[in-house]
């Protein structure tokens, strides 16, 4: 059994703890009971101390035995393989998996970060935000119709898509009842609360210590 | 064999004409040599009359025997397990098609997308611009070391990188002879050239006839 490792940042301020991706990849070892070790590069050295592993300077990125790879949705799948607690057997149920993580990362995501990078940036009302709008009432549509987005059960789709609306602010945006229903079912699920509280945890432990 | 059905629209106005995402779905399955055929959702009858088949209102969606399929990433990884001529069969340069397949998906796309809805909304110097830069070199980095993505030979992750880079107005941006040539050698190939000419003569057909 290879030995799997997740790589994050050493130390993030306030603002994104909670948020750094390494969280999708302790979720789905914590779903899948796969055990994990956590290792780190630099804050402070910047996006060049890992470019050998990560081109674009991001994390997390994973270590599978010899096997490196980046990409949370691609570290994704490679976690999910291991696990039918992530991804059903079945091969239409696992095509639909796939279908709807890869939906999560390029029909909501692709509008929700640059909606949002272009809000910190001070343009609150900006030209993303009528696409943003459609896509969340897309969405609502679907789960006003079926509590999990494949099989009538959890999977790493659910995971990834809980993940991209948890920084959205989909309140904002009037009432998604079914949206806000589906966010609540999925984060109280144990192995979620557990990546969470282990990621702030993880960097807490980096801070300055106050004299 | 279960037959292979890609949905596109019945026409598109000229705009959009070679960048419709049908043509992944087209390349892929003349790269591998995999027959298909095309059918089509009414572009008159708006995202509506489609929405059972894709939550989104987008095309393509794939048929194949009673397995339907949204979202072309998707799509791609399904046909691309048909045929190592997408995706080679040794599970390390499998995983690390994945992982630039989602990374064309949702490191460059998940900006340029995004960048140019601004730009065709008028906003030609937008506040996405400095982080499409840094990925556009971020990307030329890489491709300054290689000539393609994974294990020496094209895969599927080429066709998604290249269909991604072909809408960005790469010399925009400055010199990136590495991805410049990169385009260059990926679009070159027959099976794109057949795709590419295949969905002009599909929409141009679909044209009303001047009398």
């Amino acid at each position: 059994m290879s030995e799997l490792t997740i790589w994050t940042l050493d130390w993030v301020p306030n603002g994104p703890r909670g948020f750094v991706r390494d969280l999708r990849l302790r979720w789905a070892c914590e779903e899948a009971g796969l055990s994990y070790r956590i290792k780190t590069v630099p804050f402070d050295g910047g996006e060049a101390s890992h470019f050998p592993q990560q081109p674009f300077g991001q994390v997390p990125f994973l270590s599978d035995g010899d096997l490196q790879l980046f990409e949370s949705g691609a570290c994704l799948l490679h976690l999910a393989r291991k696990s039918d607690k992530l991804m059903p057997s079945d091969p239409v149920d696992k095509a639909h998996t796939q279908q709807w993580l890869i939906a999560a990362l390029n029909s909501i995501e692709m509008v929700t970060v640059p909606w949002w990078f272009l809000t910190v940036s001070g343009e609150k009302d900006n030209s993303l935000t009528d696409w943003m709008q459609k896509r969340l009432q897309q969405l609502e549509n679907v789960l006003s119709q079926k509590d999990w987005l494949v099989a009538n059960r959890y999977t790493v789709a659910d995971l990834v898509m809980v993940d991209v609306l948890r920084l959205t602010e989909i309140r904002a945006f009037g009432d998604r009842p079914a949206t806000e229903a589906y966010i609540r079912r999925v984060v109280s699920r144990p192995a979620f609360q557990k990546a969470y509280s282990d990621q702030m945890a993880h960097f807490e432990a980096a801070d300055p210590t106050m004299e």
